[in-house]
């Protein structure tokens, strides 16, 4: 799969260069080409599949970013507000894109962001927690000077095992246009 | 410093505990405490360090977090429209508070965060670029509920090694008071 319409709007490559876009095509577009913007409704939503977050997860991504005693440290989390080892909330925000793009609904025709808007951390995430999505689709604008593109605006809210919901955003998409 | 003022929001440790807060609090308080709420003044400004986002720390961040080919894929990511690798949009937050974390402003007195409002991607990161961040005091408000704590807002601005704003956002912090 050197080329493809699928991809086309991200990879054009040339057939027979040697590192190829082939391989790369078959790890980043192993699945069949995600929703172009012509495809998505206001009001349509998405379900995720979930991700469990570890003690050694939750460590290891706060040692890098969010280094606070209640994200690397079991014994200082303990007696903190959060009363254990909660997720950094950078963490919980980048795993729940992850889920998104998991379905399938980004893949090739997502070209990148705009930002994000009333980003809530509604409750802590705890080690052990497993956090699933719902994503709706609240508003959709096409690109005034660029008619291959637009925008759509996703609600992204997502939840614990308990159903409780810890994350709310807003979060603004660059899509590709089926034409 | 099994036990201490400066970390008592958040540690109340026992002595002769065996999994010492003592060691812990080697590593998570090593620094000076940070700024309580009292010693904020609404326009002061912070400056970060920097930090220079390589290819490789770009790939295996967006490797579990956002795996878009112009975040994992040089091939891919040269012919998309951002023209070479990027980094993840979240990566770039997450970094940009760890910054900000590093300059011990809220060392043991950030309790936490309440979300983040305005998050705008302004233009790429690319591999091999240096980020670095000022934040603005916008705005103190004491807790209704609790007097030992409130919230400050934050502004934080992203810039990379050629004074251009990559990011710009609002995060909401609760900070402790010193009373």
């Amino acid at each position: 799969m050197p080329w493809s319409k699928d991809n086309a709007a991200l990879v054009a490559a040339e057939p027979g260069s040697a590192l190829t876009v082939e391989s790369a095509s078959n790890y980043t577009f192993a699945m069949p080409s995600g929703k172009y913007i012509d495809d998505l409704s206001v009001g349509e939503t998405f379900e995720t599949g979930g991700v469990t977050l570890t003690e050694g997860a939750i460590i290891d991504f706060a040692l890098v970013h969010d280094p606070q005693p209640f994200h690397v440290n079991k014994v200082a989390a303990a007696e903190s507000i959060f009363g254990g080892l909660i997720a950094s909330g950078f963490q919980t925000i980048a795993l729940t894109f992850r889920l998104f793009r998991d379905t399938g609904v980004l893949t090739g025709t997502n070209l990148g962001g705009h930002g994000m808007d009333e980003v809530r951390w509604l409750a802590p995430v705890y080690s052990g927690d497993t956090i699933s999505v719902r994503v709706t689709v609240e508003a959709i604008t096409p690109s005034r000077s660029k008619p291959d593109r637009g925008t759509v605006k996703f609600r992204y809210q997502t939840f614990n095992q308990n159903d409780v919901e810890v994350l709310n955003l807003v979060m603004h998409h660059v899509m590709a246009c089926r034409s």
